[in-house]
């Protein structure tokens, strides 16, 4: 048996099998039937060693968990259910590479096992740097986008903002740490918001920027009331923690824009903060207690800013 | 604006608009409609800088197009159309950063408008080096797989074999170059050996390799008849041109199990060599006309081995 058949196996071995799944995972192609009426919502998003990660600071499992979480969370936000993924996977080679797959396999098949999302294919190439490439397959009835959000509507976070950010500080706290390395993914949260928000994104990049893409796609401008925002634990006792909160990234909650008279309704089901209104115009402005306050210099998180 | 949204523009540029796409690419998701009576067929596959291409001997056209080639390829061998895909976009920051993105998205766009594949999502990182990773949807009715070989069908290849793995040497023939460099996916030859063929798989660890993995799934064996395999024009020129045809890998030729009684209408809408049949037992037996001829050393090519 070769290196690379041998490492797939491993890799595969924590994997439960899926529903609807005709051809899966160690053929060329998986074969999977969406169920009549559905659309079919597809995502795709790397986790690379360098940029996302370093192997000092993340287990193995934290890595597989975080790939398949950042997916998921995508897929929460078009208010779809997750169903099916690919995983193409960047190995470094070295002497624990097989150890090191094995690892990120299980992390990976601990959530996958949790969000009922099955394993249906992948690839395994050489490179520079471990990365973990997955792509997530889900089905909605009407899932949810960007552009939707209308002036009136209110503007609501499901999740805490802050936390993941500060997990990247020296010696982070335990819940600052868990939330950099082991993000939940709201899906539970997402199917629920699908059938009432207008609009949707997750907290990927940083709240004011994933904001300001939602409002450029909608054609809208936001007011934002800082002392709403629900900061994360370990962001709520730092000093700047609402930079964190306003520009860290990496938070995975949801954004939601609701029309005013579904807020009622969702609040029954959801655990939310209200945080601002949609407006007519362009752009995002923060108040503070009804103040306006400047917007920060960092937005968010630009993958190639120098 | 940003430079990570720079480059998304820049790179979605030249692709067409898909059918049936209700959420295209700049979301977090993009949401299709699969055909009722359909399957999803899903495949993923990446080439990496360094391991698959370098940027000497690779435009970035090329590395577009053989990226999104290799996937289709997969598809064709499902016998699946091509109907959407995701590319996750691996980019090594340097100042031309923006024009190898803006070539390579070229190169893929030719081949998408081609094949009617339409990008509807992806995701761009930094990392060491370039990479692109790419998911395929495609659809089938009856999507074929490596298990369904039979004792008994004809081994028939769709393509020539030998001519990527000598467009690897220094100073490569122009067939053998382009081989590497252009390879094309035999997607209408797979959607009409659908039809026809038991199993089937691409050609692209090696052609030894490929079929070793047919005959595993399917438990089977398989005799080929070295003298017919389709070598192609710059590997039938070459002393070795056997050895790159059996072990050399990336050909995207397409090998197919065939039921004999079904071989003479597949011939009558294909061009197709038969090289030799399906049997009993385990592994693969070469012969030279009619005689027994040991196995090569190097089957095909392992991405971990050292």
């Amino acid at each position: 048996m070769s290196r690379e058949s041998d490492l797939i196996e491993v890799f595969l071995r924590p994997f439960p099998r899926g529903e609807r799944v005709r051809v899966g995972p160690g053929s060329d192609c998986a074969a999977v039937s969406v169920a009549a009426g559905m659309q079919l919502v597809a995502t795709t998003d790397a986790v690379v060693e360098g940029v996302h990660f370093d192997l000092r600071r993340f287990s193995p499992e934290d890595v597989g968990h975080k790939a398949l979480a950042v997916n998921l969370s995508d897929l929460a936000a078009a208010g779809a259910r997750p169903r099916w993924f690919l995983c193409a996977l960047g190995v470094r080679k070295s002497g624990h590479a097989m150890q090191i797959a094995r690892r990120i396999s299980r992390g990976m098949a601990a959530l996958a096992r949790e969000s009922r999302c099955a394993l249906i294919g992948g690839n395994v190439t050489a490179a520079a740097e471990w990365s973990v490439t997955i792509t997530a397959l889900g089905e909605a009835r009407r899932p949810l986008a960007r552009d939707g959000a209308r002036p009136g509507d209110a503007l609501v976070l499901v999740g805490l903002l802050g936390d993941a950010a500060a997990g990247l500080r020296p010696y982070p706290s335990r819940p600052a740490a868990r939330a950099q390395r082991r993000p939940v993914p709201l899906v539970r949260e997402g199917l629920v918001a699908a059938a009432f928000a207008s609009a949707a994104i997750d907290v990927s990049d940083g709240f004011l920027q994933d904001l300001q893409h939602l409002c450029e796609e909608s054609g809208v401008g936001a007011v934002v009331e800082c002392s709403s925002l629900p900061l994360g634990n370990a962001a709520r006792r730092l000093p700047d923690g609402m930079e964190l909160a306003l520009g860290g990234g990496e938070d995975y909650a949801l954004l939601l824009t609701v029309p005013r008279r579904k807020l009622p309704a969702l609040r029954r089901k959801l655990r939310l903060a209200e945080v601002g209104r949609i407006v007519r115009g362009r752009g995002v402005q923060l108040t503070e207690l009804g103040q306006p306050r400047p917007l920060p210099r960092r937005m968010g998180f630009d993958h190639l800013k120098k």
